[in-house]
């Protein structure tokens, strides 16, 4: 990430529309950084998840540790668990509650704390999910189809048809940012372009329905994060259905097991070189972010002693970082009650705002009767 | 109508699929129509009208005297006022109180009773909104696409882009017939494939998440209705835009007008004849329909009479079919708290059966926390 913030290098000039919008948004993720710090007191931030299983390392390096720093500096966070969009795949369908409640648990379990965040389900907030409607009209079926992230869905489904909720899944995520006026959302490049048609629909019901400069929905920001590479242990992307990814979750034993199996080279000397030796680095580094040091101290510290020892290393730290998250997350799992109790105060939050934020767009909308 | 129910005859073995589903419908309409006299109390009846201005006589006989004859007989009416539909045309969008309160004004005008039926509006039930969502997971963009009513409505599109609101309409039109849970849709010829939508969508969630033959959601039967084919007065399709119609609020120094300057043809003997003369032989059929009695007597008690003889019978019948709704109508019109709390009041019975069937809806999917 840029720190010369509102210039443009020449390096810059000579680059695509698309990477421009990313330096734009990674100069705006700086400014963004800087504003939370000052005033945190003015940031809602939308975050969430699919419950499609347990969560892992790629994760939590790449987001989940990110939304505890964001909520520790003070910004107040909405957690949404995206029930409804899964249901195209029935693996997941058909074992909600459980994946549901097993989402709350890791939450609680790295550190989100319930007093200070929301965590919700969409299908418990139908004022939520009423704003899809009149979203829906401010937005063309040759926009929905231009999505790159619906487009990639599609490309990658396993299903023989898409569906009409995934095509509409931008809309709908954009009910979900705009029903609590979000204005910070934490996202990766990919991401962009979902947030802009968020953005986009905020505009244009403002414009429309905002009677003289008084919009019902700010825009939000995307705040960009930039997330470790982290492989997964078979060198490929860390992915729950490849069985290559270390769960919050998985016993210290499973752990070491992934970790022992993990794919490395035949060079015994170990570095830290992710574009050359990506499948050693992405291990050299994971280490690094549990040991909260840098990656090449790491390497050097293991030096030509070979893949067995940067495993033993890196199994050490991870287990050792995730030993007071696994903890708490056994004792959370104990009590399933308050587990749901988590999860009905926060839908009842969730719903509060929902409610007050519908009702202000059907005043605008002159649809109050 | 055929009354021939159960047979096929040597004529019907040569058409279309869709003729054949056509005379399907109409066969078991006929068998409805019996079950209705016999238990009326067996049926929830859904209809509804977008809010895009002042009631017809167009409407009337094509679907509103319907819907006070199926109410009088004993059925649940449910009468949907589709306010979420109008999104799209700025026009209605931005009157929108205005219309759905001069609807619900010629629903209780032409004696819609709002202690037998319901009178409500989509936007005021999140319940059934939220119906949409599971709803769009069980329909493929490519079935949302074939959709031959949604094509028509895309073709004759005053907008440049078809929203997301007008391509996603068969499934919010499900949620509207499914939420509470409807087994009978008064409709048109033109509207089956709508309402085969809604069925998919029933069977479908059904199988999927019925936990073995325990449906959630009954497959609601078309009722067709044998609508008279009433001209505007400019012997092109009845419509509000084309000042062709005659509203059932119009005064009847309007009326007169109106049908004063209506098409007839230059042969001064009336006849009832709509293949040959449709614009003369639709005013007949007005005001046969106004007068309850057969077309051709009417043709004949004119007979060379000529065309202002015929308009002036018109004149008199449809003012005299309509002084008493249109005198109901004035008395309501001076009462606004009145319709206000019909609405209220509707609003508040769909929410109650929408959140009622939401719960249902989400124990099956097992998506209650």
């Amino acid at each position: 990430m840029t720190t010369s913030l509102g210039t443009t290098s020449p390096a810059e000039r000579s680059v695509s529309p698309d990477a421009l919008g990313v330096l734009a948004a990674q100069r705006r993720s700086a400014e963004l950084e800087h504003l939370i710090r000052e005033h945190p007191e003015r940031f809602r931030v939308l975050t969430g998840d699919r419950p499609t299983g347990q969560l892992h390392l790629g994760h939590y390096f790449g987001t989940l540790h990110n939304r505890v720093r964001l909520q520790d500096l003070g910004a107040e966070m909405m957690v949404l668990i995206a029930d409804y969009q899964v249901l195209t795949d029935r693996d997941f369908a058909d074992r909600l509650t459980d994946h549901v409640e097993g989402l709350v648990l890791d939450y609680l379990a790295i550190g989100i704390d319930p007093e200070r965040a929301t965590i919700f389900t969409h299908s418990a907030i139908p004022a939520l999910n009423q704003l899809l409607l009149p979203f829906l009209s401010l937005i063309s079926v040759a926009e929905l189809s231009r999505n790159p992230t619906v487009k990639d869905e599609i490309a990658h489904s396993r299903q023989a048809a898409v569906s009409g909720l995934m095509f509409t899944y931008p809309a709908h995520q954009a009910a979900d940012i705009l029903f609590c006026k979000a204005n910070l959302v934490p996202v990766g490049q990919d991401q962009l372009p979902h947030l802009e048609v968020t953005r986009t629909i905020a505009r244009r019901f403002n414009n429309r329905y905002g009677n003289g400069g008084n919009p019902v929905f700010p825009e939000p920001d995307a705040l960009l994060s930039a997330a470790p590479l982290l492989l997964g242990t078979d060198g490929t992307k860390m992915s729950k259905s490849r069985s290559n990814a270390i769960a919050l979750a998985a016993t210290t034993d499973e752990t070491a097991k992934l970790i022992r199996g993990a794919k490395t080279d035949s060079d015994r000397h170990i570095t830290y070189d992710p574009a050359t030796r990506p499948e050693v680095s992405s291990l050299v580094l994971l280490a690094a972010l549990c040991l909260d040091c840098d990656p090449h101290q790491v390497a050097d510290d293991i030096g030509s002693r070979g893949a067995g020892a940067l495993k033993a290393t890196v199994t050490e730290a991870v287990n050792g970082y995730l030993a007071p998250i696994r903890a708490r997350r056994a004792q959370y799992a104990q009590d399933r009650g308050y587990i749901r109790q988590v999860l009905y105060h926060g839908n009842e939050r969730a719903t509060a705002i929902a409610e007050a934020t519908l009702k202000e767009v059907r005043a605008a909308m002159n649809a109050l009767y």
